[in-house]
């Protein structure tokens, strides 16, 4: 397109901008308009995408991080001609595709859920890690920002993984239009501020004084484009609302359909219906791994060690064993490979493991990055530290990603180091995660297992793994199917059932044993798999027994306790519950003497027990 | 002191912090041992605090960021005479005060617990600000940090806020020793990498290229305090394990106690019992604020107006009040104070509002910090973006930190916008929280009396706001206790009990309507405290109608459903329980859409519970 084209594209974006907000009664036009030259010239000009094909694994990436913005993008895919002008109308309505924000859940163009400011760039940052260490392919990865989001910090986890891994095949665009949501943002028009941020953060800087100047932000994206080595940020001054003088760099129009539609459209130059050729992308070689597929977990023989394993270590072990088995699993970790046992997979599969460093934001995102290129990350870091990232965790959710997490050093078990190193929210977090599986293993072999097992599922997926040893209670071959149970003693008489996962499996097992010795047989189920519960097997437990005794290394709220109510919340009867879990604040101790001050060991199940069971008698 | 009497005094931090992790067994001394001189040189001659008066308005304030290194922190208490050596060598212990990782629990020279990275520069910032802005105190506050942390992006946040902030009154010091948990850090011992970042974002930077040269660190350490107009931070190059040749600048020891305490010990000079008297704080004048005391919430009469009240309106009206009543409250907002509302305290209170553009971990560091000042903060962001700050929310429960947060624009309820902006795992990520207290109100007068009430309760206070208006259901005279909730409809023959909150309370009573003129009576209960709950308000209805029906703008897991549990878990038996949350991924609709496609709307309650009377008849 020449200069007078562009200039008209841009102004097309716009009008069709107001006219998607102005149909659906609310949206973001104005952060629209300021942005709408940047889209224009990236579309005509310099993005490879097919469209028909939005799998095409030599397409570039384009993503949307100012997520409000999708009055520019949905008018941008209807020049394109991936939409109709019929369906840009039903921007915001029920049952349209073409939500608020952008989800790749309902259009196919979409690389991530954005909404969430700050995640985009870190997104982005994982597909072109992809593209670079994984796919090995020329695609560029595209990213919008917006200058206010520039304040999250996840943008800087971004900047400083982007220069430190030389990711020039990431273009960061800043729509620096001023305004943010409430008024001026921190650092208004001074793209200078900006632009020594991110140079300090080893990126190759464009600074743009007029960021609707079709002919500079054409040169600019070619400067990006030849830059070899860095990533490259262009920053764009722009005017939020930009083209109608009563909208025009003025506060307090954010997030509103512009007020006098018909009018703004006819100073805009009215309705056009402009095409624009996308580039085609170029043909790409399918370079990927493809693994030996014959997968060897790990195995381990019953009560051997003696002293156990950590299911942290039958993690690494596994996942390990899994890379080896299927080219497509990569892992990623915070820092703590040593600790997770991430290291493990580090060894075997160096070629497919990111170390993300303390920046378990960007840890995430770049999981979902990869994840979107159709690689199976397996992300790990302590149990606590995820709740770090809880925000992506849950917009991955929205993208639909398939992403597998990993918290290790859950709960008081770890012993001497204290609250902050224990994960004892995660469950509830986890579990409270649209679609997700949440598992949490007591043994080696079932750690083996589930950590396999969860390559193939949907959706977000967390593995919750311990510090210290746990005896190996299951043979190698048993199955662990995700939404099954373990019925680890049972009987005829049961007076009660004990409800234990991780941890606290070995010592509802021992608190059975005491009972038992006390004439009071007690149930006791592993239920590994927290999401989805094993409703069948604890429908039978509560109409055998009565009464569920549930015992975790967790807050009370949101873990075992409450999922086991899963399986009795269709008006059927419910058993009496009790619920033990760690209701102080821990501080340092050994591992043992935290179970017992939280009430959660042996001793702590057994006189619980003791009580029910004689409540039960006693009426 | 002398030079040669601070090289020793940093030769028996080191040795103290050696003795300390062999006696425990476990802990950080390679940690503590580079940043034994920067330590060493602060207590010495620069830090201004009396030990004996941890709460003197004057007293510097140290903030451990790098929160593993607890073992130099303790050796320097003990140097300053605030803890003797026979409580060092408690460390890690049982019943210590002297955890792993620090808390203002258990000692209060404490400023913040730290031990998740990343954290204690962004609370050093909220302190700051509360020195400058709010006690008007010379203070400063000093800040140790290590340098893996710096990958967190909340560093960068808490570096832009400090920048923007001119607080010349924060000093870091990042302890550059170059090897983090599982290895090099990503710049190694490249101070210069940091300084741009730092100089970037408009710190004042001073390298030090021998962070074990104790003159050096005076010298830094005096331009430090005599820099104005911006933050400073001191880069210093530093060995790990300095002054041991087996662990000097080695990988692999992180986290470990020395193999030969003895000989590294003999090694350092053995062991010392040098006093070091750190300086007074100056006398400090209050100025604080104290507020006209009579508290005037506003007030809306039952059913008036017609359209209702948003709680949200309810919310920052209240903030508002609350600010001209009590000097010692303060509000702080992620830029989106026009939508939460709190810009309506801004608008009366500008001295007390800080604006923390979007960056919500920094925003709730700056209310930790400022609570720790003893001021009482209410941050506001949107719902869904509190989860954001998960790890900062969970990290101030260990600290005990009472700090108010409002979530507003919760649940499908917000309509059009869309999943990205429908906090549905907040009260799941709130009420785990240890200690924590869950408000979710559903309308304005009620919204009201919680704010205030929330002032004066302890630990993390959480409330729930909505975007669109709710009917005014209560008088302005209306009491409702923490703990409380309330009972809207109920006869001696109802059938079942619908338990509602905040936006479904409206759906709840419509439904009830259907249901009475169908011939079934149900009761109507208003569960505004979600943590605490009303066990005996539940117990009573569970008593009178067999099985209670939730229903909640929420996802299944952790909300109102399971809140309600907690009722029934002391062994006592357990109604039948039947939960309506949102189970979908919802789009963009209006509100009554949403509410109804979610299946949490008038007609959806009135359906189940028709249902549920049936089972109840059959068998």
């Amino acid at each position: 397109m020449n200069t007078g084209e562009l200039v008209e594209l841009g102004q097309q974006l716009r009008v069709d901008s107001v006219r998607a907000a102005a149909a659906a009664g609310s949206g973001h036009p104005t952060s629209s308009m300021s942005a709408a030259d940047l889209v224009a010239v990236l579309f005509a000009h310099h993005l490879r995408y097919d469209f028909a094909r939005p799998d095409h694994p030599g397409n570039d990436r384009f993503v949307l991080s100012k997520g409000h913005a999708t009055p520019l993008l949905y008018s941008a895919y209807k020049a394109a001609g991936a939409i109709d002008d019929a369906e840009l109308l039903t921007f915001r309505k029920l049952g349209s595709r073409l939500e608020g924000h952008p989800t790749p859940q309902r259009l196919p163009w979409v690389e991530t859920a954005s909404g969430s400011l700050g995640q985009g760039l870190p997104i982005g940052v994982g597909i072109a890690l992809a593209g670079k260490r994984l796919d090995h392919a020329d695609y560029r990865v595209w990213v919008l920002c917006g200058d206010s989001e520039l304040a999250e910090g996840s943008i800087w986890e971004a900047a400083e993984h982007a220069g430190y891994e030389h990711l020039d095949n990431l273009i960061a665009v800043v729509d620096v239009n001023r305004l943010g949501q409430r008024g001026p943002t921190r650092h208004g028009h001074d793209l200078d501020a900006y632009a020594r941020r991110f140079k300090a953060f080893d990126w190759h800087v464009v600074e743009l004084d007029d960021g609707h100047d079709v002919d500079a932000i054409d040169r600019a994206y070619a400067e990006a484009v030849s830059t070899t080595g860095q990533p490259t940020v262009i920053l764009a001054r722009t005017l939020k609302g930009k083209g109608v003088a009563d909208t025009q760099d003025r506060e307090g129009l954010h997030g509103k359909p512009l007020k006098n539609a018909d009018e703004a459209i006819e100073e805009l130059g009215g309705v056009r219906d402009l095409r624009v050729r996308v580039h085609e992308p170029p043909a790409v070689r399918d370079l990927r791994p493809v693994g030996d597929g014959g997968l060897e977990l790990p195995r381990w023989e019953k009560g051997d060690p003696e002293k156990g394993v950590a299911t942290r270590d039958a993690f690494g072990q596994a996942l390990a064993a899994l890379g080896t088995a299927r080219g497509d699993v990569v892992a990623l970790d915070g820092e703590v490979g040593d600790s997770t046992r991430a290291e493990f997979f580090a060894k075997e599969h160096p070629e497919r493991y990111f170390e993300c460093y303390i920046a378990e934001q960007q840890m995430i995102a770049a999981a979902v990055g990869v994840a979107r290129r159709g690689w199976v990350p397996y992300a790990s870091t302590f149990a606590a530290f995820l709740t770090r990232a809880y925000d992506f965790v849950r917009m991955a959710s929205i993208s639909g990603s398939g992403i597998c997490l990993n918290g290790s050093h859950a709960g008081v078990a770890i012993g001497q180091d204290g609250p902050s190193q224990m994960g004892l929210e995660d469950l509830a977090m986890m579990r409270a995660v649209h679609g997700s599986t949440v598992l949490y293993p007591c043994d080696a072999n079932q750690t083996a297992h589930l950590v396999a097992a969860m390559a193939d599922l949907e959706g977000v997926r967390y593995l919750r793994t311990s510090r210290g040893e746990s005896p190996v209670l299951y043979g190698p071959d048993e199955e662990f199917p995700v939404g099954g149970s373990k019925v680890l003693r049972s009987s005829a008489e049961d007076r009660l059932t004990v409800v234990a996962a991780g941890v606290t499996v070995a010592e509802a097992l021992a608190a059975a044993d005491i009972l038992r010795q006390e004439g009071i047989p007690v149930r006791v189920i592993d239920l590994y798999s927290v999401k989805p519960v094993d409703r069948a097997t604890l429908r039978q437990a509560a109409a055998d027994t009565g009464c569920l005794l549930t015992v975790e290394d967790h807050r009370p709220e949101g873990g075992i306790g409450d999922a086991v109510l899963d399986a009795f919340t269709d008006g059927s009867p419910v058993p009496r519950l009790v619920r033990l879990a760690v209701r102080t604040m821990p501080g340092s101790a050994t591992p043992a003497e935290q179970l017992h001050a939280a009430g959660i060991d042996a001793e702590s199940i057994a006189a619980s027990a003791r009580l029910l069971v004689e409540q039960a008698i006693a009426p």
